[in-house]
C-alpha cells in the first residue's frame, strides 16, 4: 500500500481486492493500558491482575487482556479502514494466537478481501483480514471484519468480491499456550469453583448487574485503543448523522459484557477464538448494558484432559433488564439487543486425572 | 468459606457469625493504578507522587497511596460481603500495617464478627473483620466495617451477635516503618512548613475549593478498586432503589476529601488508622464535595522524636460552601454532610533535636 | 521564597518582581501517565507509543509527550502562580530542551518577571518565566506565561514592572538531540510520506474530525497534570463566576488540537518550541474543538539535512465546523476562535544526502 492515505481518509470507491495495508501506528502495550482498561470495564479475570496467579499458570507476567489486544489492533486498522464506516458490521474468525505482555509492541495489516456496494448506492461492505503482530513478527491475533463504508460519489454498478468466511474456528485451530497450568486457577483466585462440567449446552446465564456508560467513558476507551473513527468523538458531526448522536464503540460492549459476565463465568480464563459476531444495534452514552450467555456446548482439547472450551452466545441488552428480555428469533428484531456474539472461552476442567 | 457464592450474591441470611471468606481476586497493584487513582482524586502527596522523595524517605519507591490500597482491599471483599448492601455504615479500628509497593499483590479474607435483623425485617447489619496481605503474607491493612444487607425473606426473629470493636487505635498500635526519615520531607518537596506542632486541638481548617465528580470518575474509581457493588454501576437498577440514581462508592469520598485536604495539611505524608467513620449521606454523580478538618488532638510517637501523629475529624460537605456549613449536633441531622472520618496522620514535628 | 504559601493561595498584591518560587510537589512522570495521557487526548504520535521506534531514533525509550510534560510542569506551578487566577491569557518563549523519559522526575521554579495592575483595579497580570529540571539538574522546559491574577483589595496606584519577552525563540535555539536518528520515521510507523518538503508557507490544513470533551475528562485531566486551579474542579464556585461552570484547562486544548492534527502533520514527531499563543476563549465541558494549522514558514537546523523545522499557526475552534470557520483578523472578535499558538515542529526532510 503506497498510496498516500487522503486527509479524510479512504472510501469505498478507494479500495481494490487483494490491496494489503500497513497500518500505523505500531503501539507498545504496557501494563498501564491494563490499569486503564480495568478502569473503563471493571475486568477482573485474575490473570490479568495478579502476577503471581499469572506466573503460576505459566506466563511470564499478567498478559494482556485478550480483548484490550483485540482492541487496540482493531483501532490500528481503522485510519485505513472504516475511517469513513457509516457501520461496523460483523466479525468472523478471530483468532487469538499468542499471548501478548507489557511492553510488547502491536503491529497490524490487513487485506481486503471482500467488496460489495450497497443497493443504495451510497456506500459499500468492506471485508478485511487483518493480522497482528508482536515486536518478533509473531503474530498474536488474526480477524476478519466487514464494514460499510460510505462512498465519495454515486456508485456505478461493478462486480463485487465475495470473501470466502469460515463458519467458524475449529477446536484445533484454538492455540492454548502447551505451558499452561490451570492448577493456580483455584477458587481463592476467582472466586468460584464453576468448571467446564458445569456448564451443559442450552443453559442460560443471567449476568447480575449492569453497566452504564457515561461518554467519557466510551471516548477514553477509544483513545485508549487509538481508534480514531470521527463517530465516537465529535458531537457536533454526529448531530448531523443517522443517529444525531456519537456512537460507543461497539468492542467496547464486548468489554464489559465480558466483565459483566465475570460473575457465572469466573473460570473462563482466556477466549480461544470469535466465531463470528454482529453488533446488533448501536449504544451510546448514557445507556445500560446487561449480558446474558447462552452455552451453545462443550469441547475437549487435543491433549489436555485439565482444561476445556465452552463456546457461548454472549447477548449485549441495553436498558431493558434480562428477566423482561426475550432473544429475538432468526429474522425478528428487537432495539434491545446490541451485541450478539458467538465466542470460545478456555476453562479448567474439573477431572484432572 | 467453600460454600459456591450464588450468582446474585449473599442475602443477609446466608451468613454465619464467625464464618471466614477468602476472597477471589488477588490484585497485582501498580504504578499504573497510582496514576490512574491521581486522575480520579487529584492525589497530590509526594511521597507517592515523587520517587527519589519516597527513597529519600527510605522507601524502596514510591509507597502505594494508603487510600489506594484500603479501596482495593474494600473492593476485594464487596463480592462477598456487599454486594447487596443497601448502605454501606461505618468503619471502625482501620489499621495501616504496611507500606505496599507498585508490584505488590493484595489478596483480602474477611471474617464475620457481627450479625443483627433491622427493625424492618428486610435487611440486617453485618460486622466484618478484613485483613489485606501481600504476596509474601504480611498484612499490611486490616479494618471493621458494617454494612446494611438486604435479606431475601421477611426475616424471623433471631439471636445477634454483637462485636466488641475498640473506639479507637491505641497510638501504640500505629505502625511507622522505623526505616521512615522526614528530613526529606521540606518545604520544597510539599510546599508548606507547617508541621506537627502548627497544628492545636480544637483548630478548624476549611480547605480551599471543591471537587465536584463526574459520574464517569466515580465508575472509573469503582472499577479501578475493583468494587463490583450494583448501586455504582446500574443506572437503571438504580432507578427503582431509594435515590433513584446510582451512588458514588463512598470511600472514594474520603479520597476527594483527602486530596482536597493537601492545602493546609501538606506534610500529613500517610494515615496511620481510621479510628471510626460513617458515610453520613450518600453522594451522586454531579455533586460537590468540600472538606473541613477539627484537628482533635496531637500525640507524641514512641521512640520518635521527629514524626508525631495528629488525630483529625474528617468532615465531607456536599453542595454547601463551608462558609455557610454548621457541623451538625449528637442527634442533629445535616443533608449536605457526607462523611464524618475520625483517623490519625502522620506528620513531621519542627523540633528534631 | 520563604513566605508560607496562604491556604487560599496568593492575590496580586503578593507577588514581587524578581521574587523566585520553588514550586511542589517534585512529580515522577511514569509510563501510566503516558498511557492516561493517551486515554484523555488520543494522541497517536509514534515516538510516544511505540518504543521500538523510540529506540530506532535514538532514545532509550519513548520519551514522554512534549505537551505532557508541559502540562505536568505548569501543573506545579498553579498553587504558587495561578490558584487565584481569573485568566491564563497567554505563553512565549517556551523550549524544550531536552527529553524526559518515564521514571525522571521533575521539579519546577518560577521568577516573577512582570507585575501591573489592571484598569479595574481588582486584578493583575503577573508576568513568571518558569523553568523545569529533571532529577539530574537538567533543565528539560522552560516558558514564560502571563495570568490574570485577582487582588484581595482595590489595587492602589504602582509602579508596574514590564518584562522583556522574546517574540520568538530562535532556530539556533531549538534543541533536537544530536543521537536523533529519523530513517526510522518511515511511513509504516507514522500512516503518511508527507514531509517537511510538503508543507509551504500560507498552505492551510483543515484537519478531519474534532473532539467533543466530557467534564469527566477535562478534569481527571487537570488531575493528571496536578493543575490544582480551583475553576477546573469545583462546580458551586464556578456558578458564581463570569462563566457560571467550570472551565477546561487551556493546555488541554493544546493536547487536542495537536491530537486532532495528527492526520495531517503525521511526521511532526516532537515540539521544537512556542513561540507565543492565547487562549482567545475559553471551553466548557461539552464544547467541542476542531483544529486548523496555518504553515506559517520552513526552516533548516544547523548541522542536519534529515530533519527541518515548521512554523505553524494552531487554531482551536469550538462548535463551529472548520468549513464554514473564518480566522478573524487582527482586532476582530470571534468567539468560536478557543486557541491561537505559533510554534515550531520538527519533521524529516524527504532529501537525506
Amino acid at each position: 500500500m503506497s498510496r498516500e492515505r487522503p486527509l479524510d481518509g479512504f472510501f469505498f470507491e478507494d479500495y481494490r481486492a487483494g490491496e494489503i495495508f500497513r497500518h500505523a501506528v505500531p503501539r507498545t502495550i504496557t501494563e498501564a493500558d491494563a490499569s486503564l482498561y480495568i478502569g473503563l470495564t471493571g475486568a477482573r479475570h485474575p490473570l490479568h491482575c495478579s502476577r503471581p496467579l499469572a506466573c503460576a499458570m505459566g506466563h511470564r507476567g499478567c498478559p494482556i487482556d485478550d480483548l484490550l489486544v483485540f482492541h487496540i489492533g482493531f483501532g490500528a486498522t481503522v485510519a485505513d479502514i472504516s475511517y469513513n464506516a457509516v457501520a461496523n458490521l460483523g466479525y468472523a474468525d478471530v483468532r487469538f494466537l499468542a499471548p501478548v505482555y507489557a511492553g510488547d509492541t502491536i503491529s497490524c495489516e490487513s487485506e481486503v478481501i471482500g467488496l460489495k456496494a450497497t443497493s443504495t448506492k451510497l456506500s459499500g461492505v468492506v471485508h478485511v483480514r487483518s493480522h497482528a503482530f508482536n515486536q518478533d513478527g509473531v503474530e498474536v491475533l488474526t480477524w476478519v471484519r466487514w464494514v460499510m463504508v460510505a462512498s465519495r460519489a454515486i456508485l456505478e454498478p461493478a462486480s463485487a468480491t465475495f470473501p470466502v468466511i469460515a463458519d467458524e474456528v475449529a477446536t484445533s485451530d484454538f492455540r492454548l499456550p502447551a505451558f499452561i497450568n490451570v492448577v493456580a486457577l483455584d477458587k481463592r483466585a476467582t472466586g468460584s469453583g464453576r468448571r467446564w462440567e458445569d456448564y451443559e449446552a442450552g443453559m442460560v446465564i443471567d449476568h447480575p448487574g449492569g453497566a452504564t456508560i457515561g461518554s467519557s467513558e466510551h471516548v477514553m476507551a477509544a483513545h485508549l485503543y487509538q481508534n480514531p473513527a470521527r463517530v465516537h468523538f465529535d458531537a457536533i458531526a454526529a448531530k448531523e448523522g443517522p443517529f444525531k448522536r456519537r456512537l460507543v464503540y461497539g468492542g467496547h460492549v464486548i468489554s464489559l459484557c465480558r466483565s459483566l459476565s465475570y460473575f457465572g463465568l469466573e473460570n473462563a480464563f482466556a477466549i480461544a477464538a470469535i466465531h463470528g459476531g454482529t453488533h446488533v444495534n448501536p449504544m451510546f452514552g448514557n445507556d445500560t448494558v446487561f449480558c446474558r450467555h447462552v452455552v451453545l456446548g462443550r469441547s475437549e482439547l487435543p491433549g489436555r484432559n485439565d482444561v476445556g472450551a465452552l463456546r457461548l452466545r454472549m447477548l449485549g441488552v441495553k436498558n431493558t433488564p434480562l428477566k423482561s428480555f426475550v432473544a429475538p428469533r432468526e429474522g425478528e428484531k428487537n432495539p434491545a439487543l446490541v451485541l450478539d456474539l458467538d465466542y470460545s472461552v478456555f476453562i479448567p476442567r474439573r477431572e484432572n486425572t
